[in-house]
């Protein structure tokens, strides 16, 4: 895992140099038929991704976003009106049945059909209409990392599809970020030891990193068998606070922009509870520091147009810190990360 | 909060006899102007019912649903296109900021929109065009129990109004097979003893009753400060099934139906590893029995037609013992259920 983390740098060159060359095309071809609704299709970690789908396409294209939920057609099939939406299905091995049963049912109808996936020979690579390979190669780890984030980057790319404004040239210094956010290792390392006891945990996030919020917590129950909730600072605020105690746990994702006022309101409130916080940050929010017991920060990220929102291109390099947390603390409580028990890279479900 | 769990027969009741009057005009109104999508919005508890909404008019309408992140409104000031959309903003107090400010541009941009709310004076009131209200007389307890379950109510009708194949004489059951699963009330309580240690769970359903994972869990956290994650089956087996342990507590609903397959070959890889599963159920799906450590049956529901589906009326009987439990397990744990610590009744968030 921590090999697959480390090699994320050279896995994003790859996408871009690969699938850039496609782009226009695929922007062209969408053009002629805006799409009055995306619905976004996937599972586990692929879904997170989703998630951030979801807010980079609302936030940039105003097209309402769905995100689907695959039980809709799998079981109850019931048959739902795709015409005119752009489907996309993201799956790592492109062989999840129910997310490649909504691009079909899609497709059915007409809708412009999208799949993002690491395996160019799967199912999901030749059923849809244009397709992003994630070129992550192989990904032995059963938790998922460098597929996540070419996932996120194959997602820049549709926005870009669909005439948001994305800079290209900011999207090509996404790998150079995501290594300067690797140097964190060893201070991620030494901070693992001090949650080598913890059972229960809580991610918060918001807007562009809620996604996130869905993907550290995933990888905390993958690696460490930790039972981590995850929320929006908002939810939050609506019921599950009450769970705070002294020392409680908590980890948050805190760019600036539009999000920070929120989650700095709840680091206060966190203070006053004395509950334990980190916060993953950057150079460019230092305000967030002093008010989280212990914090990550990011040593560099692009700085977007004043146009876009500041932390447009946070989400690859903030989970990156996660993930390192993650597999370190497998390694503190002693369990292999790549080998969680019950788990099988490729899960099939209807 | 017992006590408003047990008003629930009577406050359905009152609802049904208060908003199924006007119905027909909604019916007629929405004939002419059939949506392209649905966006519902909603925050906490209201959220959950949302996420109840999203299946039930998915699945009975045809009709694409987006669960709106409001924050896309309220922080990223973001314009999305929600011409010819239905937007649904459901509130026990109608004052929540961020989704109110949804209705109000939805509205803006000439979308239907429709409230459901426990407020007739309120700022959601006045918004929408169409109000549902939900008489559940005031909510005294912060944990939203009865206004819960008739903001499902409201969502039966709007599907109703839609054209979908919800039966008004099974709508008119349903505050009666929520009488009938109050009688599990003693049950119950006998049972949450056991649980006075437990500090972290997971619950499980899906489909129709994947709501009503999110709203047990809650109750749990605004209650007894249980760490209780929340997942459909299909995602918990992408990821987070690696938590599960020997005695780990999972609780499941499992109606019979669609979702029932998918939900048993939980049970059995559960019981593989050991686990401590309770299952809410009931008469028409006893299987689900002898599959979970402990269950509990609720004794009576309504036998819908062949062509909807066989969970469709579950979801309002499934809670209720649901809430019975959070609220004995606080009792049992010394809590106070009315009165979490940190948390106030009307929550205002961007």
């Amino acid at each position: 895992m921590l090999e697959e983390i480390r090699q994320q740098p050279a896995a994003l060159e790859r996408t871009l140099r690969e699938e850039l060359p496609g782009i226009e095309e695929l922007k062209a071809r969408l053009a002629g038929r805006r799409p009055r609704l995306i619905v976004l299709a996937a599972r586990g970690t692929s879904d997170n991704a989703a998630q951030f789908g979801r807010y980079l396409l609302e936030i940039l294209t105003g097209i309402p976003v769905s995100l689907s939920a695959p039980s809709i057609f799998t079981l109850y099939q019931a048959s739902l009106d795709l015409r005119d939406v752009l489907a996309v299905a993201i799956s790592q091995s492109g062989e999840s049945t129910d997310t490649n049963m909504v691009l079909e049912r899609a497709r059915e109808q007409g809708a412009s059909t999208v799949g993002i996936t690491n395996e160019p020979g799967s199912t999901l690579a030749k059923l849809a209409e244009h397709v992003f390979l994630v070129r992550a190669e192989r990904e032995q780890s059963v938790a998922a990392t460098k597929t996540y984030t070419g996932q996120l980057l194959a997602l820049y790319l549709i926005a870009y599809a669909l005439g948001a404004a994305v800079s290209l040239d900011d999207v090509r210094r996404i790998p150079e970020v995501a290594g300067a956010a690797l140097e964190l290792e060893p201070l991620i390392r030494a901070r693992a030891g001090r949650y080598r006891f913890m059972e229960r945990a809580v991610v918060v996030g918001r807007g562009l990193n809620y996604s996130n919020t869905f993907e550290f917590a995933l990888k905390m129950m993958e690696t460490s068998y930790i039972v981590a909730e995850r929320f929006s600072s908002a939810d939050f605020l609506h019921g599950p606070i009450a769970m705070v105690e002294q020392s409680f746990p908590l980890f948050l994702f805190a760019p600036g922009g539009v999000t920070w006022p929120s989650i700095s309101e709840m680091l206060d409130r966190l203070a006053a509870l004395k509950a334990e916080t980190m916060v993953i940050t950057d150079q460019g929010n230092t305000g967030a520091v002093g008010k989280a017991t212990r914090s990550v920060v990011i040593p560099r990220l692009i700085s977007s147009a004043e146009t876009v929102p500041e932390d447009l291109y946070t989400p690859i390099p903030y989970i990156i810190p996660a993930q390192l947390f993650a597999a370190c603390l497998a390694e503190e409580k002693g369990l292999d990360p790549d080998r969680p028990r019950t788990l099988s890279k490729v899960t099939r479900t209807l």
